[in-house]
């Protein structure tokens, strides 16, 4: 009894995994399944012979745990997650922590949070990355909740937690009630906007510049060891690479549809309420709902014909210009990431540090990169930075790309070769250098239309305009 | 005492000239207002000499409607018009009728409608559009709700609403609880897309071919004469033309920030829900974002230098070709408003008349034009037409625009005008007659790093394969 340092609820691959690595850290785990077999399967299977107790029920889950007793949820976001919270209410007491390690919407963790600290019990919505995988061998993690949980559970989850350059775990402390989950809601819709560039890229490397499976896999692996380096682009050339076994590439004979539920999905509409541009995991989470419609696709690809492809002169050339776009285009999607998290610190008055973020992304998750260093280091010069884009290393990086990202873009338009996130990642670059944007226009048909009113350039902000745009009026 | 044929509440200008619209239409209209004041100074001044009565409280203002009571609310979408529904549910009794003429989420008309009904009332949302200009002289009028309460409201609001072809309403009855405001939303998103394009293409008017205001006023109103004539590309030439007190124009000189708040908004947030792409809408709305974010882009114009702008040789050509490009880009944001529709159908149980719903937009609202006319038509021809792309006439519009459009996307991307709906247009077009995407390498990849499995080109759907890509494995 009161033996275990951390109870673990909910058995999936992710559960077990982290409950594995929480024993292989040195810390004697409590586990808890609904399903009881489940619960059991799990003891007498990968977690025989470790510091791993199966509880029959929620009491004697409360009752083998070291007090402040501590509960990770690994179970289905939504209802379950309310449920199970009932559930350890009335068997945890004051003092206790419930971590849900899910993927929560964030407004659900906010109304956790004050939930459970108004029981007297601290709460923690911890964004988990990495996959199955990570799960195992060392996730990225995002707490936050209340502060008052993050000691006890500091040692715990830098331990289990994936390492950057050498021994920094890519674990801390995000902020008050949802951020940590919004900032894991933010990671996902990144790696939907690197995913679908990825995924453009390779579309255009096969129908533009025509390469093979086994040329594409080395484009990728030439990219891997430049500053593109990362688990995507790794993991990209070895599934190019792939052999079924009739010796023909795997890749291509896999199923051209994408769901495109949960976070992504969450970044893009958070995006819109708070007002923050988020193009890429838009166009993104959209590109997937049109590749799910493939029957539709295949009836529109009989009816439409599309340009003749011009391929390039010279494919080192296209194959450099396009490592250039990548490069730029992905610089966007994390400026337009970073500022949503702004957005919502601003918000939901959190105190975030970016450059904090980026060193958790730097390891164990999905995204991965060098990429991440390059932008811990930007906000380590300036942690005021206001837009990633106006970092120097960036600035530099994204000018020399320029006409590179230009040329790939027309040549995806003129070549009929879809490549939205390229196209629309270049188009708010444009609109971001653009002192001056149409919207004067917009202003004055709302104005037209509606008697919105309009301010001038010619006088201060707050002094508003209405003109008879038509001469008639009411 | 009972005897006005309706009553309105919430008297800002579009309660005002919804009031004088219905009383001009032979109705009599009790009226309401929290502030008493704002009652009194309408009796007094725009709604005197007119069969037009001002009640001091909600007691007297139910005591003088005809049963069964019909009372119209204009009053701020949110908590006011659940607060006024309380009001009415004191006063009203069973089978009275209340209708909410804001901008109303579906989702709280949805809820309402039900409440509402639970009380033995009925509940109509319905969505008003054509600005003050509209409600005074015909809106667009899109009710849904309880359609027990059709029958009584419908000679009222076919008699106020805009005339289609000469003497057809636009205003039909959209479907249940929700559905009118849904579809007045979409309307919105639309709105938003034409904006945004009408936006992009005056800056590539003025930013690459170079041309003064009155030559882009000379632009829209030639365009004005063709397929895309329509309310704002007409309002478009208006203010282009427009000249200050000092000469110049007008439009040059107002602040270009736009505000992105309420119906544009939600669309994109339904869209993302429903799992529907509306790409152009969501560019309108984050181009509007960027829009608002004016010190930063004036920050970002002095470090970012942008390509020299190759003007093109001919610039009636490239006038032409922005002509078809719009059409284009148009059709293709009407194809995606209407799966939006087709989505949410699908999800609520409503039964839309899509060509009906075409009809009402053809007069009175911000985005009529004789575009819609064809929609009307293709939808006259297929009621179960699935893409609007499909139908024969957007096919062929398309298809011959299809050049005009490449170039166009391309010469923005090259020249960094930024015309991200232009752009995104493009991509979902490619994508939709795209047999295959590129999402078989992001099934691989989700399969690589979370064992998420994927479906086979070769095999049943439904048939699930997972590959162990890196070799390794747990």
């Amino acid at each position: 009894m009161y033996n275990s340092d951390i109870g673990l609820i909910g058995l999936g691959v992710m559960g077990e995994n982290l409950a594995l690595n929480m024993a292989g850290k040195g810390f004697s785990v409590a586990v808890y399944n609904r399903t009881r077999s489940k619960t059991d399967r799990f003891i007498q299977g990968r977690g025989a012979g470790k510091a791993i107790q199966g509880c029959p029920d929620m009491a004697s889950f409360a009752g083998s745990l070291k007090k402040p007793r501590k509960a990770l949820l690994m179970v289905q976001a939504g209802a379950g997650v309310d449920h199970t919270i009932e559930g350890l209410l009335s068997v945890f007491e004051a003092g206790d922590i419930i971590i849900d390690g899910g993927n929560s919407h964030y407004k659900d963790t906010i109304r956790r949070t004050a939930y459970v600290e108004s029981k007297g019990l601290w709460y923690v919505g911890a964004g988990v990355s990495g996959g199955e995988e990570g799960a195992l061998t060392g996730p990225s993690l995002m707490p936050g909740g209340s502060f008052q949980a993050w000691g006890a559970i500091k040692p715990l989850f830098q331990a289990i937690a994936a390492k950057a350059g050498g021994n920094t775990p890519c674990c801390a402390w995000i902020g008050e009630n949802g951020a940590g989950h919004f900032v894991k809601m933010v990671h996902n819709g990144i790696e939907y906007g690197d995913m679908a560039l990825i995924c453009e890229a390779y579309a255009m490397l096969k129908h533009i510049a025509g390469l093979s499976y086994d040329k594409m896999a080395w484009v990728f692996e030439q990219w891997n060891k430049g500053p593109l380096n990362s688990y995507l682009i790794g993991i990209t050339a070895d599934i190019l690479r792939f052999k079924d076994q009739d010796g023909q590439p795997l890749a291509e004979k896999i199923l051209d549809t994408a769901g495109q539920k949960g976070t992504g999905t969450w970044a893009g509409m958070a995006a819109l309420e708070l007002g923050a541009p988020l193009t890429l995991t838009a166009e993104a989470v959209f590109s997937r709902c049109l590749s799910a419609a493939k029957a539709e696709r295949v009836r529109c690809s009989k009816i439409f014909t599309g340009p003749k492809i011009e391929k390039p002169r010279n494919i080192t050339a296209f194959t450099g210009d396009l490592e250039q776009a990548l490069y730029a285009a992905k610089a966007v999607s994390y400026a337009q990431g970073y500022l949503l998290m702004r957005e919502a610190a601003r918000e939901y008055k959190w105190q975030l540090d970016y450059g904090g973020i980026a060193l958790i992304w730097r390891e164990g998750c999905i995204i991965r990169s060098v990429f991440l260093e390059k932008i811990k280091e930007a906000f380590d010069k300036n942690p005021d930075l206001e837009n990633l884009l106006l970092a120097p290393f960036f600035t530099s990086a994204v000018e020399k790309a320029q006409g590179s990202w230009r040329r790939i873009t027309a040549a995806a338009a003129v070549n009929g070769v879809p490549a939205p996130s390229f196209a629309s990642a270049l188009a708010y670059f444009d609109g971001c250098r653009s002192e001056r944007l149409p919207a004067n226009l917009l202003q004055a048909q709302r104005d037209c239309f509606g008697a919105h009113t309009y301010e001038r350039l010619d006088k201060p902000r707050g002094d508003f305009f209405h003109t008879n745009w038509l001469g008639g009026g009411l």
